[in-house]
């Protein structure tokens, strides 16, 4: 579930420590428990009081935090952030935190999420004479926090807000305090946890496990939470709305052994495979997981089946910082460079794939190749959650609408382009009960966008045709 | 099972192409796929017939050999090999293939396993004049074939490997020919594959599934294969020994999707799995591997159990180039650094751990507190293989006598220092039995050293006692 | 005259390109003759006439700018700056050309010189919203620029630069075109060239000799030239003022084979030796320069008095990117490391030592010292300027009064202090009448503040008081 | 007359430090002041009495050794090592002091020179099974000195040397000792020091200037010197020949500062600038020297004519650790890069170019083009040394014989070449007598093959014609 198959180009992770002297230590920690939420780059600021000292770099967060680098951010108070990765683009000066000097001092800001009206506020800001160093959303907030009248910093922060839409989960730092900031709608998860009288904050629990802080609980949707030397205070500044955490979490993106929204990730995914295995049950002589994110699913799914699952697809972690294609006169390797199957487990028997989605189709059809290749008599795939047929414009970086395999195809065309003898996807209804549970958010309210295209916060239409102008007019190469 | 938990400090593995316009590249890949057998450094020697090559780093494959570095190794013919990776030194001077130029031209060897004499031969090496370089067992070889009075190069080999004990799985490079040499014991796994017209050496097979080459056979114990532009022919110039391959191959060192010995590694280690369940049931709710070596042992316990399976215990693999452990004042974080325990799957349950192996029970003794710290009701411990009491001396990086704790402890004695709540070990006779199968090797034959003390080849007395001394007495630092 | 000795802590260097298909490579051969004007760090931006590129770096020109990155700044138009070298401090936020996006694209700044009002602007600017990313004056600029509301962009510019007062050689290059401005009182220089059909800028025209550019003419003080696609525009858009080019770049910190304000800074140079030799006279039997920028001052000096020149202190020039001082058991080298004495030229000879100036007069010291222990029998000191009493606020990053050791000690205690036989400095006036030459600019109109005290624009009181406030509050480590 | 303008590829600097507490440190210094022998790699080795510790890489000594690496070099014994710079090969395995194993333990091994009979023994060696790393000389006397079966090391050492032949200037550390030896000749400069209790060993005088050590004496041709903790012991283990120590040391190579042969090699250079206005004087109004090795000649040349002397070349020193050549629709620049001429001291002026030798004929070409075009009305060339018509086999890398201008044109067909008014050179005897000196060592008896093609040992036939297969068959790439 860490090193993806990327399907998907990730999200992004935050993690925060208010008041423990080793806080740019265990930010470091914190953003290693996170790395699966991005592998582009990752940066931490920190603050003496004084001053905010910030690093950031392409790379790996371990790669990147030597005890030297570490050493140069001093301080109690400390917060990181890890970028997703994208394919061949490397920008240094969108590295988060983002980190300048304003009116009142030094301010780090480190954003989940995406806005929805970026593009038109980048445009007001500009035409207001503002200068911008990235091509990233959260300089708007930054911009738009250094812009408020007000005095005092938290209604600062409450009016740039206001003017933006979207999703983000913000950590916010200057020399006195952290401010962390959950959407109204909740889309990207935000957690808060103690750690003796430090506090933490992460975009999920798995991170306060490595360093042995205690859970204390979630933000709400649109909670604003403030800690500073006089301790934690929580606002809730924003008119209610209905919140949408995003269901995608739950699916593929948070580690299984998260627990989000009050629920263990792990055992979702399990209830998912048991009712896909209610829902498109197959005749079948084996289970086996697409690794890693499939695995909960096919255990739940072989359980309700009564079939064996077998760990028939061996990954190779070993993807090192750069990968060399082979150049044309060798074949294309693809998905082999990633995964190899156990013939044993595969020859003369009927397989049962189990994967989280299919998006473009092209890794899912090599898959199901490589194990008829390896003998299988029959090869069948099931998918733990509904045809991706939408683009999330709210912090997943999915491809367009042309390159969802399910927007303008049938069940049965992609069961014939990945070349499977059977596809069964989870039904939307399905999926939804599989996730039910006690508590406060209802499954129902969960954002459901990239499945049913009906998307909580709209996308202004000036900015849907500006998405391709939001990149700034300077390239740092 | 490729990002190890680090318990042993792995082995070696190699790679050769002969007869293929993208030698090199090929061997990367290749390496690529064997990168678990040694993560510290890689090589590639190739030659295009009149020069030899090569390039050599501290690293993973993927980081080192850039299209650019690729270029650089001309020619249809090559070899490469991965080093193990040891505590903390750095010994550039080390990294294989070691190449050089002799009386005859240029010469590369990449070698997988280890010399029990090699101490006595380099003395004699030096008395005689010859000048070291590294601190490896391979440069003896390297010397005593340049010093060979032969005029065929397969006797210049033969006569240099005459005067050598231990293991050794070698591919020899020449700016005309591959010579692919086992050991008499074939303590280490060679096999031989076909690509279209060029022959390829790996020290396993998941690495000719990869490159879609063909798999041929294996190197029989004691083989020695020449290939150069009159084809492959194959000696037996050693007198008939009794083989004896590693066991431990079997259970932990390669592939799951590998084949040895006509073997698929899974397959054996699931047999091994069912064979415990027998050998060790136990009451339990749940069974959980650890990751990533214990898989297919669990699949086969749980499924002989007729017991739940889970992945409970989750795995961070993003361990970058470097780790920093946190400074003193925060708690040492050891295993928790690559494992998470899911709170969801062991709360409240009797829990069955599966485990290849124990060295030196520290890693259990984590291990076992986070599930108990995660809730679980009572922690069994078992595992596939019986206890490892005894140091390898045939190149697996083991550590000695004092540090493995079933050396001088009773399992009983071991089980209270990793406070599970019971421990069981795999017999020996069973582990045989589970691994037995049809061909020509009897598991009867295979090395069991480190479970028996029952050493194939005995290591010298002076040796021993020169094992510290070995090592150069120069240092490139 | 290029590698220095390290008194002053140099400036800045501008160059720019506008119409010719290699402006990025000729901006880094620019760079690479102005390297003496700053050591640190150098950047280039270039446009293709739909964004603007850009790549800094700390370190030398030729170490930054290899083809790779030469091809990833593409376009015909290019500006690039060299930033002098800090003790220590190590700020590449601070590299420039900066280069931002604002409301009408792209933009980058290259500016050589100081502002006097930088603090009193940016707390304007921080107060009305204005974020920043570096501690630089020029970051101000850039700012006022995005914030005028002047629609034609010569408009946004004047009405930026109306806002600053202070010393500014300024390069700005946005898709369309380059501005090139010399500020009012033209304390820095700033040469127009051409090549072919393209317009070159350049700090010194030594860089217009090594791309065999032809020179143009300086630009006036207060002159503005704007160059776009339909050719070159000049402008006066401030009111008139008395001109005050800095004289020390007459004096030190030019390339003596550049041509300044019309004259050849190797002959100006030689004519302060001659009239030096004729105030400061002294009965000797060698003349020698201390490398290199006394050179030609000796040549003057050693003509005038008919007396022989010696080049009898050897340079050595491989510093390296760093040096490190020998640990402390060690005495301490200092000048040691970059000069040596020939004892042969030294012994037993009264040595008259030209030197352009005394900063601290720590190195004077030792050089002293160093003829003295070479043999010397006497050792005369002439120093081809007056005293320097005062620091620079206009660019040349001098030490503070307290460090200038002729701010508060006579000649004699001067000479005392650097243990000479004689010392003897250039009168105020004999420095301007050796430097007069016919042209429009007068000798007696340059700033010669340093020698003075007579600043031609004052340094506001509260800015003199927030020199320490200035750095940003946000250190990126 | 450090940064060359690379005519010859230099040659090599050894430095060594016996009984100091920081000997690697000032081991460091000493190789940076004779960065100007070699500046394509530089090496360290130190010993602490049980091991040897060795350090080296490409690129300048400054930039090689970080405090960190000179920690990792203990001990009170250390030598080290300059290479010269190759076109464009880099060959980390021939960076010295070369470092290896052998019978008694460690041994390094820094050698300054070339031996004339490498090739046929290295041939010898492999044919006894030697196997070598490099394509240096250098080991060659590593491996005679491994295989000598003597008992003393100095009689291994005596044993080794007795078998080769040619020009070495070496220091050879174990963990006990150095040894330094001179060969029989003489030909590469070799010098002792002292600093308190320790020795020190230089290839020239002005590292013992630096770390201000007292010059003790030039070790004499053939002498060999070992220090052990017993102290200093001199030997002259071969048959007294005839000495002939390198002539082009005092005419380009050696820094000016240094003593050489009991010289100071400024006034060398100035006697044969004052020696060469008698033999080829010229009407003339300027005088100016090729910097920076011309400067001495061109003094005296000036001060013999009576004639001014302006340094009207003017260096840029920033070279930096690359160079790119800017791409084919720009010029090439050649020269430019590295010298521009002051117009003011050429314009309308007869200008004397003075340089210390015609190699190629190309660079002498663009510098009388360069000085023509800054409006010189004649431009004459003085050489203070004979034409150069024969490549050196002792230490110096001077192009072939099809390279070398003056091996097969005549003085007035170089003239044309280089498009200079007038061209003369130094006589034979004028150099000679212009270099006569007191002292044991006689001009007459100096190397002058380059000049007369006199080889004082002369190159065996069967290496002439295996020049170019000495290099290694294994290319490290």
């Amino acid at each position: 579930m860490e090193i993806r198959l990327d399907k998907f180009r990730e999200e992004c992770g935050v993690f925060g420590v208010f008041g423990h002297p080793e806080a740019a230590n265990l930010t470091y920690l914190g953003l290693y428990a996170l790395q699966h939420r991005g592998q582009e780059s990752a940066g931490i600021a920190s603050t003496d009081g004084s001053r905010v000292y910030r690093h950031g770099e392409m790379g790996l967060v371990n790669d990147i935090f030597t005890p030297d680098i570490i050493t140069r951010l001093p301080g109690t108070v400390a917060i990181g952030h890890n970028r997703y990765s994208t394919a061949g683009q490397s920008l240094p000066e969108n590295i988060q935190p983002l980190a300048v000097t304003y009116s009142r001092g030094g301010l780090a800001v480190a954003h989940n999420g995406n806005l929805v009206n970026a593009g038109a506020i980048r445009s007001e800001l500009e035409e207001a004479g503002a200068i911008f160093q990235s091509s990233s959303d959260t300089e708007n907030i930054i911009h738009l926090l250094a812009r408020s009248k007000a005095t005092r910093f938290v209604d600062r922060v409450v009016e740039a807000l206001y003017q933006i839409r979207g999703a983000y989960s913000l950590l916010i730092l200057t020399e006195r305090r952290i401010i962390a900031v959950r959407d109204p709608r909740g889309f990207r998860p935000l957690s808060l946890g103690r750690l003796g009288n430090a506090w933490v904050f992460t975009s999920e629990t798995c991170a306060l496990d490595l360093i042995e802080a205690e859970f204390v609980r979630d933000l709400e949707p649109g909670e604003m939470i403030m800690v500073d030397e006089d301790g934690l205070q929580s606002f809730f500044p924003f008119p209610k709305m209905k919140a949408s955490p995003c269901i995608f979490e739950y699916i593929y993106f948070a580690r299984p052994d998260s627990i989000l929204g009050g629920q263990s990730v792990y055992d979702c995914r399990k209830r998912l495979g048991r009712r896909l295995a209610r829902e498109a049950p197959v005749d079948a002589d084996v289970i086996v997981p697409v690794p890693d994110s499939g695995v909960p699913a096919a255990i739940g799914f072989a359980q309700e089946m009564k079939l064996p699952l077998e760990l028939g697809l061996i990954r190779n972690h070993y993807i090192g910082r750069t990968f060399i294609e082979p150049s044309q006169s060798i074949r294309h390797f693809g998905v082999k460079l990633k995964l190899n199957a156990c013939t044993e487990v595969m020859r003369g028997k009927r397989v049962v794939l189990i994967d989280d989605s299919i998006v473009r189709g092209t890794t899912s059809r090599k898959i199901v190749k490589m194990v008829r290749d390896a003998g299988a008599a029959q090869v069948h795939m099931r998918i733990s959650s509904p045809p991706t047929t939408n683009p999330c414009y709210y912090g997943i970086d999915t491809p367009t609408h042309r390159e969802l395999i399910a927007s303008d195809h049938t069940v049965e065309e992609i069961r014939k382009y990945i070349t499977a003898d059977s596809l069964g996807y989870m039904s939307m209804e399905g999926m939804k009960q599989a996730l039910a549970w006690e508590g406060d958010l209802d499954p129902a309210s969960l954002c459901d966008a990239c499945f049913s295209g009906d998307y909580p916060v709209a996308l202004p239409k000036e900015d849907a045709s500006q998405m391709s102008l939001w990149s700034a007019r300077v390239s740092h190469v």
